[in-house]
This record gives C-alpha cells, sequence and structure tokens, in this order.
C-alpha cells in the first residue's frame, strides 16, 4: 500500500523557518519516502529545493542555510516504483500576477484530467503531470477579489483530497478539502504558527498543538496574524478511515484522540469478535503492534514478539537469483523461533490487500514450527479500490473482492482468519460513521464526479 | 562577450535522429556552452534531457539511447556568470491542447516583461524566467486554426530576436523573426530534413545545405514533407553584423559566402584604411586570424603568430592571489617571444568593448620585446549597447561610448589604433547596410517597442 | 556505542556470490552502516567495489553484475562521526607474491602501532590508517610454506580482536583470535559455504548454520572442500559480553542459543534483582526491548510501549537552533502519551555510558506526565573503556567510573535505578565468567601486551 | 598519439602553493587530460586531492582552500581509452618511516615488472599498477643515510624515464633520470622554488627560469634553501625527440631554445628537402602551424589556414551511426573550402603512426576540391615502436615499419610525400644526435635492460 503525502508550512519571522521545516519534514518521513522539498520565501523572492530521496538524505546544512526566509512550505512525496521523477517533486513554484507563489499538496483530485482538458482547452500549458499544477493555475485564474474568495472558488471546482500548504511572499496559507479527507493541523510556536499533515510534527518542533483545520475550511498567516475563513461546507466527513489503520503516526492525534488508542482499542475488538484458543498473541509489525496489546488484554493472551522489523530499513532494488525469491519477508523480519515453535499463534496485521505477503508471513511461521496461525485483521475485508489517492489495487486485485473470508483463510494457509467489523472499527476510534470515508471496505464513496459544492 | 545560443531541429524517420543532434550540437559549441538539451518526439510523448556543460559533457551513449524517436529539436545556451540555473535549460517542454510541445529559441524578446505581464494578468502562471516560455505560450494561446497561422499570429506580438526550432508530436518546425536578426538554414539529409543556426552543422553531420530560412519565414515538416510559409514581413532586414565578425564558425555561410572570407575582406580593407609601417602582423586568435591573414596579403607584411591560443580550453573559476591576478590573458595564450621580440607589430582583434583585455595584451607584448604595438580593430568603435541579446555593456562600461580613439589608444597603450570603418565592414561581407542590424555602431536600432508588425 | 563490523565470505561455483554477498551484508547491516564493499575473484583477479553508505546504497544491479566469480568476501563498517574516510573503507585490496588478496576484518588490533612501527622500519609503506593493511602485510612477509601456517605465524604477533574473511584468486579463509573476542561462524549452502560474523545473515541467504568457528581456529575453503586448522589457542576465551547486550540481532545464535531469549532472561534477573512497584514496564528501543517482556513476565507488571522507534530512521546530520537542542531524543521515538501519563514506569535499557541519553529520556518521560520512572540496566555499571574496538568511551566520561548509583539514578532523574549484576548477566547467557571479555564491567582486560601467545 | 604526464613542485611558504600548482598544471593540461592531483604538506600531515577530468574540473576552490600548506606536488596523467582508474591516479600517498611521502611521476620504468617482481618476493604488496608505487616503495626500502644518497641508490635500480616530484613533510625534491628522457626544469617564485615538466608553467605563475635539471641530477629544497646533487651519470643523453616534435608546449624552452622556433625550423628544412610546385601551404593543427610557417618562408609559397581546430574542443565519446563514422576529422576541424578548391597544396602535418589519419585529411581536402595534396612530415618515418612510455603503436600497426615511402603515400592517397630526414630533425633543434632519444626513428634505443648504471 502505497502512503499519502506530508505537507508543512511554518509561518515564523526571526526564526530559521528551513530548519523547522526540515525536522518537521523528517517527523512525516512516514508519510512520503519518494522526494522532499522546502521552498521559503523572504518577502520577495522564494527560494526551491527539491530532490529525490529521504528527508535527512536531500538536505545538507549548506542547502538549507541557503533558504532564509520567514515563510516555509515543505512537502514529502509517497514513493512509487515507476513513473516517479523528480520534475514531480513539490512544493510547485509557479509566477503569478500575485508575485511567486508556492504549493505543496497531500492528496489526490479526481476531476484532475477534466480540469487540465478545461485548461489546455483556454490554452494554457503545462509542465509537470501533478494535480499541484492544476490547483496552482486555478488559483492564479481565479478573478476572485480576496486570498480566501479565492481558495473559496476554486475549492468550487477541485474534486477529491486536497489537504495544502501554499505560501506567497507575505502570507502562508493552508486548507482542506470540504470532505476533509486527508489530515491538517495547526500549532503555535514562539512567535509563530506551523501547518501540519499530522501533530506529531508539531510536538517534534516544539510547537503546540491548536486545532485541526476543519474539512472546507482555512487559514491565512500574515503579519496580521492568523485568520481563519469558511470556504466550501459539506454536511458530511470524509477522513480517510486508514489514517487510523495504517497511514498516520501512533503518537498523533486525529479527532483529539491518539492513534495509537484507537489501533489499541482495534486490537480489544478483534479479540472479542474473533476469540480464538492460543498460546500467544503478535503483531506484523509495525502499525498492528498497538492492535495485538489490544487483543492480548482484552484476550488474556500473552503478547510475544515472533517477527521484528531490521533496526536499519533501507529498500533493496536488487534482484535475488531464484532461489532466494522468496527472502522479501526475511529482509523485513528477524523471526524469533523460540517465541513461535510450537505455539498456537494468534497473528493481527492491518490490512490484506491481495494477500502475497499474508500467506508468505504464514509460510514463514510454519515453517519456524508454529503449531496454529490464526490470522487477525484490524479492518474489514478491503473490497473496493480506493479513487481518493491510496494506491491499494484494481478490483480484480482484491483479494477480498473475488474470495469470501473462507476462501481467503485456505489462500493464506491460516488456521483461521477474522476481519474486524466496521462498526468494531469505527467504535475504536470513538466516532461513527458519519465521519469517515470507509469506501474500500463498504463501496460508498463520499462524492459522486458532478455533484456541485455550494 | 557573450556568445548566443545555438538551435537544431532534425526530422529523419528511421535515422537515430537523437545522435544526429548530439553532433549538430557539437559542432555549434561555439554558440552556447552553459547547458545543453535535445528534445525528441515518437510520435506519441517527448522525452527531454538537459543538463549543465559542454555538449559532450552532457550527453552519454546510454542517455542518447533512451531519447527515441523521429524528431529531435537541439539547444545549446550560451554561458553567463551567475544566474544561469538548470530550469532555465532548453528546450523548454509543456504540454498544450495540441499535445506536448518542444521549444528551443536563439535570440533575445525586447518586449518579454511586457508579454510576460499581459499573460499573468490574464491568470497564467510561470515556470521560469526564460523568454522561450512566453512564445510557447503564445503559441498555445492562439486561437487561430493552423500551425503556420498560429505562428504568423505570435510573429505579430513577439518584438526582437528569434530563430527558433520546435516540434509537435508529429511536426518539426523552425521559424525565424521578421527582421532575420539571428541566422537559421534549413538542409537535406538523406530521407529527412535539419534546421541549424549555422551550416557548418549541416556539414559535420553529413546533411546538404538547402537555404537559409528568409526572415520572417517558416518551415512546417511532417510526413507530408516540408512547407514553406510566410509568416510576417517588414521591408528591412537585420542581420547582427557580429555573426560575420565574431559568432559564426568560419566555417560557415552566411548570404551565401562563407565567414573566413569575410573576415579575410575585413583584414585586407583595414590594411588599405589602416597602413602602418610594420615588421609583422599577427591576430588575437581565433576570431581575428583570418583578418590578420587577409592584412597580410593586402599590406604585404609578414603574418606571424605571437599568440597561440592553449590546446586545452577549459574555463577556470579558481581565484588567484593578488600577484597571479594579472595571469587572465597568460591562462589563454602561449606567447611566441621570438616572433614578438624587437618587431614592430600590427595586431588584429575583432573588437575593443570596455578595452581592458586589448591593454592587457598590449603589455604582454610590450614586455615580451615588442617595439610597437599598432592595434587595429575589425569593426567601428562599438558606441551603443545591444537590446537583442549580446550582452555587451552598458554606455557606461563601452570604452568608445566615452573616449575618442586617440583617448583609447592611449588608455590600452597602443602605438597606433584603427578601427574598420563601417563602410569597410559592410563591403567585406560584400552586402550594404540595409541587410544588418549594425546599431552598437551607429545607434540606429531596427525595431522601436511599440512599431507594429503587419 | 559505537557498533562493530560485519564481515561475510563466501564460496560458491556456480552461484552469484556477489548477490549472496550483497544480501548477507544486508542481514547484518546492525553491525556497521559507514561504509560498504565486496570483493569478487574469478580465479583469476579480483574485483573490489566499496564506497561510502548503507548496503543498498553502495550496489546497485549494475554493480553487483559486474562483480562475476566463484568467490567473494564483504565488508560493512561500523559509522563514526568525522575522520572517515573511503580509503579506510574495506575490504583491503593487496598485490603480494600469492597473487591478489582481499581481506575484510571485524575487531581491533591492540598492537596496531607496534607493528605499523616495526614494518615501517622495514622499509615497509602504508596507504591506509586500517589495521587491516598491517594484517595483510604480515601475511605476506610471512615466510611460512602453507597458508595455514602463514596465518597461525601471524596469530602469533596480532594482539586484540579479529574476525577476518580473506580470499586469494581460489581460496576462501576465515579465521578468528585466539581470544575469540567476535563471533564468526560457517554455514552450507546449496553446493558452496559461507562464513559470516552472525548466524542471521545464514538464515536471511537461506544457509545452514553448522557451527561457530573457535578461537584461534580457521578454516579455508577451495575446491578441495574445507579444511579446518587450529591456529594458536589460549586456555581462555574472551567473547565480548556486549554482543549478547547490544550488537548482535536478535535472531542469531550465539554459544547455540538465541540472542533474543538471553536478553529475556536478563530482563528476568532483573526483575529478580531489582524489584519494584510500579504501574508497568517498557523499554527503551530496540535492543531492551526483549527485556523488558521478560522483566514483565517475572514481575507481573503490564508491558507496554511508551516510545516507539521511527519507521524511517536515517540519520541527520543538521544542526537544530537553540530551543530545539533538546530534540535528539524526539526524532528517535514515538512517544506514546496515554501509556505514561500518570503511570509508575518501568524504563528497561541496555546500558548507560556517559548518562546523557538516560537523562534526557527521564525527562520526556516526566514532562509526559509520568509519576515515577524506575530505570533497570541490562548490564552492570561500565567503570572501564574498551581496548578492543568498541568505541565507549574514557574513565573521565563514563559516569560509572566516577558517581555511585545513587549519585547516578540522581543525575539522571530517575525515582530509581538498578543495574543487572555480572552473575546474573552471565546467567543470563547460559554461561559463566571464563566464557566472557566483562572488562568494560570488571576491568580485567583479557591479555596484556607484551603476553606471548604460543 | 598518447602524451605523457605533467609534475609541479612548488615549495612557497607563506604563499597558497595549492593554487600556484593548480596554475601550473593547468598550463601544462597538453601534456595529459585523464586525471589531476594535488597533495599539500603543511610540515606534518600531507593532504592529496585527485580525481578523473581536466584540472578545471577537478578542482575547486573549495577544494583548492582545504589544501594548506608551504610544500605542494601535482600531476596530470594522460588520457587512455579502457583501463585507466582513479586508483591510479597521481600523487601516490605513502606512509613511510621518514614520515609520510607524496610523490608524481612523468616517464616509463623499463623494468617496472622486474622491480615489482623482486618486491614482491620480499613479501610487498602492491595497492596500485602504476610504476610510480614501485619507486616510492623503493625510496622507502633504501637504507642510505640522507634523501641524496637514497635517491642516487635508487638511481642505480631503475631503468626507463622518470622526471619526479616528491616531497616529505618538509622537503621538496625533484629528480630527473640519468638519460634526461623526460624534461624538467627549476623556477624561481618571490620567496619560493617551483618544478616542472617545462618551462612554460612557470611563465604562467610568475616564476623565473632558472635551469633544466641536468640528466641524471636531482634538487632537494627546504627551509635551508635549494641543494643539488648529482644522482647517476651516463655519456649519453637521450631527452625524447617528440618533445620538439609534438609534446611540449611551442611557448616552452628546451636547452634554451623555442619550441616554437624549433619546429619553424623543421618547415625550414622540409622546404629544402623536399620542394615542390604548389599554391599555397598549410598545416595539420596545432602542433605542425609552425612548420608550415618555416615551410612558407623557405619556399615562398602563401601559407594558408585550411583547417581551423573547433574553438572548443572535448573528447566525445559517443559512438555515430554508420553513414556518420568519417565524422571523426570532420568534428575536429573546421574545412576552410575557399583555401583549398581548386588548389595545389603542401600539407604539413608532425608524424605518421598508422596512416588512417592522414588519409583521411586528404580524402577530405580532396573532396573539397584540392587539386593536389602533399604531404611533408616534420619527422622521419616512425619505424619502431616506443618501450619509454609513448604509446604509439607495434610494429605491426606503424605503416612505416611495414610499406616504403611510395606505397605509403598511395595508402593515403597523396599526390607526393615527403618526411624530413633525422638530420634535418637535429639540424633543427640546433643539436645533434647524442642529444636525443630517436629510437622510434632508427631503433637506437639509450639502454639496454642488462646495462649497469653506476
Amino acid at each position: 500500500m502505497k502512503e499519502c503525502c506530508a505537507v508543512v508550512g511554518i509561518y515564523a519571522p526571526g526564526k530559521d523557518v528551513a530548519v523547522l521545516t526540515y525536522f518537521a519534514l523528517y517527523a512525516l518521513q512516514h508519510r512520503g519516502q519518494e522526494s522532499s522539498g522546502i521552498a521559503v520565501s523572504n518577502g520577495k523572492n522564494i527560494e526551491c529545493y527539491k530532490e529525490m530521496g529521504l528527508v535527512s538524505q536531500v538536505f545538507t546544512q549548506e542547502i538549507l542555510q541557503r533558504l532564509k526566509g520567514h515563510i516555509a512550505i515543505g512537502h514529502n512525496r509517497y514513493s512509487t516504483s515507476g513513473t516517479s521523477k523528480i520534475h514531480n517533486a513539490q512544493p510547485v513554484i509557479l509566477k503569478t500576477h500575485l508575485g511567486t507563489i508556492a504549493l505543496a499538496h497531500n492528496g489526490n483530485l479526481i476531476n484532475y484530467e477534466h480540469l487540465k482538458k478545461m485548461l489546455l482547452e483556454r490554452g494554457l500549458t503545462f509542465a509537470t503531470s501533478s494535480d499541484s499544477e492544476v490547483i496552482a493555475k486555478l488559483f492564479a485564474l481565479s478573478e476572485a477579489d480576496t486570498l480566501e474568495e479565492k481558495i473559496s472558488s476554486i475549492m468550487g471546482e477541485l474534486r477529491g483530497a486536497y489537504s495544502i500548504t501554499m505560501c506567497t511572499p507575505n502570507e502562508l496559507i493552508g486548507f482542506r478539502d470540504p470532505l476533509g479527507i486527508r489530515p491538517l493541523c495547526i500549532g503555535k510556536i514562539n512567535g509563530g504558527w506551523v501547518i501540519s499533515s499530522e501533530s506529531c510534527a508539531l510536538n517534534t518542533i516544539g510547537a503546540e498543538f491548536i486545532k485541526e483545520i476543519p474539512p472546507g475550511e482555512g487559514v491565512i498567516i500574515s503579519q496580521d496574524g492568523l485568520k481563519s475563513f469558511a470556504g466550501r461546507k459539506l454536511k458530511q466527513e470524509s477522513l480517510c478511515i486508514f489514517e487510523y489503520i495504517y497511514f498516520a503516526r501512533p503518537d498523533s492525534l486525529l479527532n483529539n484522540r491518539s492513534i495509537y488508542s484507537a489501533r489499541y482499542n482495534m486490537g480489544r475488538k478483534l479479540a472479542k469478535e474473533w476469540p480464538v484458543e492460543a498460546d500467544a498473541v503478535m503483531a506484523i509489525p509495525d502499525s498492528a503492534v498497538p492492535a495485538a496489546m489490544g487483543f492480548s488484554y482484552e484476550s488474556g493472551l500473552t503478547y510475544i514478539e515472533g517477527l521484528i522489523k531490521n533496526r536499519y530499513i533501507a529498500r533493496t532494488f536488487i534482484q535475488p537469483e531464484d532461489h532466494l525469491r522468496k527472502l522479501g519477508i526475511k529482509l523485513k523480519f528477524n523471526l524469533v523461533v523460540e517465541n513461535i515453535k510450537n505455539k498456537k499463534l494468534v497473528v493481527i496485521d492491518d490490512s490484506i490487500v491481495r494477500g502475497n505477503t499474508t500467506k508468505a508471513i504464514v509460510k514463514l511461521l510454519k515453517e519456524a514450527g508454529a503449531k496454529e496461525v490464526h490470522i487477525r485483521i484490524t479492518s474489514p475485508p478491503m473490497q473496493h479500490p480506493c479513487f481518493l489517492g491510496v494506491d491499494t489495487a484494481t478490483y480484480g486485485e482484491l483479494i477480498a473482492a473475488n474470495k469470501n473470508i473462507s476462501e481467503i483463510a485456505d489462500f493464506i494457509g491460516a488456521d483461521s482468519l477474522g476481519y474486524l467489523s466496521l462498526e468494531g472499527l469505527m467504535e475504536a476510534t470513538g466516532y461513527n460513521r458519519e465521519k469517515f470515508c470507509a469506501a474500500c471496505f463498504n463501496g460508498e464513496y463520499p462524492l459522486l464526479f458532478d455533484e456541485k459544492i455550494e
């Protein structure tokens, strides 16, 4: 599963905003590892540096020192296999009649092709294939008078997910789509403001969490301080439920609760919904660990470590010889044989997409001597593809769209298989179905393409 | 003096157009050493590679092999000191409603700021600060029906110098501004066509020279063959006279005569206009060598080598210590002392801008024992700045705008100084004043900003 | 604390030995992150590639494909701050009268300066400052007849820690110092042999663990198969106890027991030696996690996650501004506030060197609301520096060499502090004091400089 | 023909010796373009930087600033096609019992394999395949008391060509083989000393030429000033005659005369030895230009430019398609058609090795309309390979070893062909046969392998 992107924005005259943005992006590395970029305004010009790689690989002290100013925005881009290229890295920088602007985007426009076609027909040209360029161009084309009105106006045209940080030479702007599909929050740092995809980044750089930016709203920060504005509103909210299940960092807050506790609750619910007699419970690290602890607490089964994530993780692109083809799982995990051998195990994971990884893990555990392997998943069967930016899979590839649970259990070789119910999942978050997009589970996509946003 | 850029375009199905473009750009390296780029269309997509450096440094066999297709355009960018950046390298690639286009530009728009402002006000955005992006955007905005009409239409808006090669997925286009300020010619290669800034590149890759593209005209090459079209016409022509004096390669043809013979003639005219008793005549290499030979022929003075250009020239950015500050000239030239010592010398150069280089050379020759140094320049005094892309200098810096000839001779330390007359220069080319822009000598700029082009 | 290095050797005609070595080094990445190198012999020449960076950063498919042959050795070098340079990267390649040899070394010679001085005085020269070059040169100088005798002979001269893999054009050699300070084991892969610092690498590449190479012994693998030989023997053994505490991967075996179970046992012993009333027990990840689980099991206290290691760890060299100076710990860990707040916590760590990190963690936990923080360390007070390659600290820097336990508790701000006894530590490994070097705890260094090895 | 290397040494307390060395190497770029390196001693340590590429590409201001000290040596390595690698770049740095030394070498040892074998048998090891490492090791092994004696002692063992600059932490040393095969001279710079392969580098950096270091002698420069010493002497001298013909820069002095005037004289001699009726005389640039002028002077034929070397020369490694295969010559030269067409031409070149290049040039000139092409060569037929470092060719490849002059003329397609006689060549230099190695012409190699040097 591909992860989302991270966006950051900092307005802090007198501080080294590039360095602050660097550490915020570092804290949000889990949301994107393909490329990273920072743009800084000194009130006149906006300088930008972006490159392929992890935050810590992209930036050096020397590069950060060249990025001087009082406003910065930053971006981490998620990793993809093939077509990822440096010219799609963000932030996007464009000269407009309002001066230079920089824009960083987390999300996915579902009417990207439509908007691009419309703009091309008006004679506009595009330098990239990123939807961020479409958003920036709509902004520049808007004939509304104020920044707020311009942003409200483009919210009327955009469909899909967007949590955006943007800067003009003298203003920092953050706004979020009317469905609130991706998170975006705001914090205060001594003498300045921080906008971030997740609250954990505020914590890292010593900023105080203020609030999440509500769906369809935005903020403009300038020398006049912070000004909130209502853009476009919808009755429903649609925060992506996978932020709870997998994407967000465990120590981030969403809707005022920690991701960690939600995941712990998922494990507790799973234990109630899918009890099983076993010797111990373990997790597929990292995201399922809190749920395994919750399962242990609720079921009374001992929590053990059966697989330990490698201390130094770095993706390898080397293709092994045939007889090594199955070493994929072994490269990621250390196997604690004595905790597995002759044990009946409950194994918690966050999701099953195609089923191949789970199958390989079951095989590994059985080969290490596990007597029974009972798979428990902290989410419902994933039966529908995502059109809002999560690169899950097509219908044909999603195992739960093509097999029933017992067939899946057979395929992966598990002695039993249990998925958390959608109700259980919602309860674990403390909120109900109206709050979330759970389209990958129930097929109820939050917005049709031709719906109007008022 | 900064040099112009080079543009190339090749339409040759079945041939390796990237490699052909590479060698054409290699032959045109003298027109630009800062960056180089090639864009290739395979009929669907246009792939582009551009990087800072010389042609031979930018491209490897591996890179060229990735650039597969039947149409290519290429560009060498001239070298500047500071603000040159990779994102201003060319060709420019843009997605438009006509599909992706690539564009390479040699020249300079004098109404760039005006056009950019107008486009920004219409809500358009810019990713670079190159005038090539302005041209590409005007093209995409044109509502004319055909390619020819679109190009004619933007010719009505552009003011200044532009020799352009451009491609759409299936067409190669070349056109030249109505004044014909920069050269552009067309040739035929077995089964295809070549467009090039200078004819020497045709020669290098084995193409046959067909003709120069006349000012204000263009060509479109597609599977239907080559189609010429008249864009916009003006009564005057204004080929930059410095192409003859300095820019173009000696083996290129302009107006059907070789640059070499024009320079040789300049030397002959100089000998008639400014005879002097001396022992020998020498040149400041490279561009003044043919003129020195012409001077020798006409005057009967022996031609000698006093300064030899270093075999391996590569710009150095290392700042020497104070006592080495004057080694600039020494790094460029080898001094042949026995040809200089105790000699009365005529020394030919192509121009004097600020006078500092000439002064340093006179000093070097005198220190090597020259009894007399008589400077002869193959062009008139440069009294006016260029607004069409040649980075000469401001009025304040141009020595001939501030001193008379005798003062200049004093300043540079020469025993005598003679500039070729404008008439002599014209005669050396075989054409008269109507053919050229000689604004740097006579202040007669070819086109006012507010003139209309019909 | 700096980590050791990793060495690998593979003899496997018909297999892609470079790729196998790559994955073995990948599995041993925890033993060194500064540089990585692989040398491969094809029977005639030895080709080597080494570079700064992680295994996955250093090697590409293309580089590995160029390394063709039937024997390979590999090396990961530990990370240091400043003077680390590419020319100290390993393997070392040298041409000798026996042909080219490659050598990779994990360990530290204590008589390096003495040996180097002796060789310099004989007129030899050195290209690096690594002790590997000294070892290779002694080998080349040896006048003994056979490989075994040559190695025995240099064992008589070397003092200190060395686990070495080495190859000649047709032989793979592995040997270990008479004290057995660093581990080295041997495995069998279909049709070939593998030598590795730790058994986990055998597991990763599908090799079968055969045995550890005993201290002072070696193996030579050639087309005649594997031949073991006794080099030099000592009565004592001195495996570095920190392999158990911190260095080795939890799923590696040492002395036939898993590191994981030894660490789990350390936690159980700690709970017995230093019981405390508390609400929960947590670990400083990663190495202390098994001990925290053992402590939980023995004490009955709930095991919780209070700090979670960041999913994407990559060292940063960016210096934050003053007010961010303390963010070091925050960059490494995610804080699970709800598990900490209002809790009396037992916190397990593997060691305290200077005390600063522990102090920062206690502060972080208290600021997050911990009512009490009881630090429990899975090793005794570290009171003596290591001279065998572990970059701990000087006497002056080691907090336990300068303060008693109650003073240390005060310094770090803990409510109580308990160190595991040396006896407890030994018992946790299943072996007694004769087996280990525990000099950093008890000052009993295994070998004086002037002792003879027979 | 491959060129030799360049060596430089500078002793100048208080000056920026790295920058001075940089500009000296820049002036000597014609002697080697493959790699460049500078080593600087600050009295304690020697720091070195070397990399593949031209001097101006290898060094930046930042790199030079890190090279602080009062002694520097530098090296340019000649370019080869395939096996050239960075680890063979020079200077070589080695730690010895005298401290660290750096050594740069121009030349070729003919007993390299013998010396290496001898050292390997003594148990020494080698990190490179360069003969410089052999020289440095012999130096370190020497048991003589003083530096002078050590160098004299190794001169007794070395056979072949070597002009060497070397430094210890506090001494700069230069010495030259007893035959004086490669040049080496010494100059004075305000407060310091410069050693250089050619005098032109002294001139460039403002140093005063003092003298050539005589064959078999050396100098040691330290805080006690410059001390000359006699190493080993032979009756004969054997300066490589190709220094005059091709290698050295025209403005360098050898034996107190300029290379330029020697080449001019070669042309005059040629005109006397091989007169021909023709319309004009031209050169193959660059090295043959002075000879063509001498030929013109002596014969009265007009000197013309028929081929002009490209202003921006940079080797290309791109392989053209088949129909472009012959563009090799075109890439190097601009063809001045009007000077060639319908002319009977004398064409001067410095040598013919295999004949292919000359053949291609004759073809090019004929295709451009030359009526007759008379080739005149400023050296005798090259009939013997060089064993002293000039990569000419084997007997089988040397056209003059396999064909007589009339056959060669046929092969290259010339209307006539004349080689300068060996006597004529010697006279052009002003010295007689005892001064030079002309083995490639007459097969008289200066030193047999087993001769003793006293």
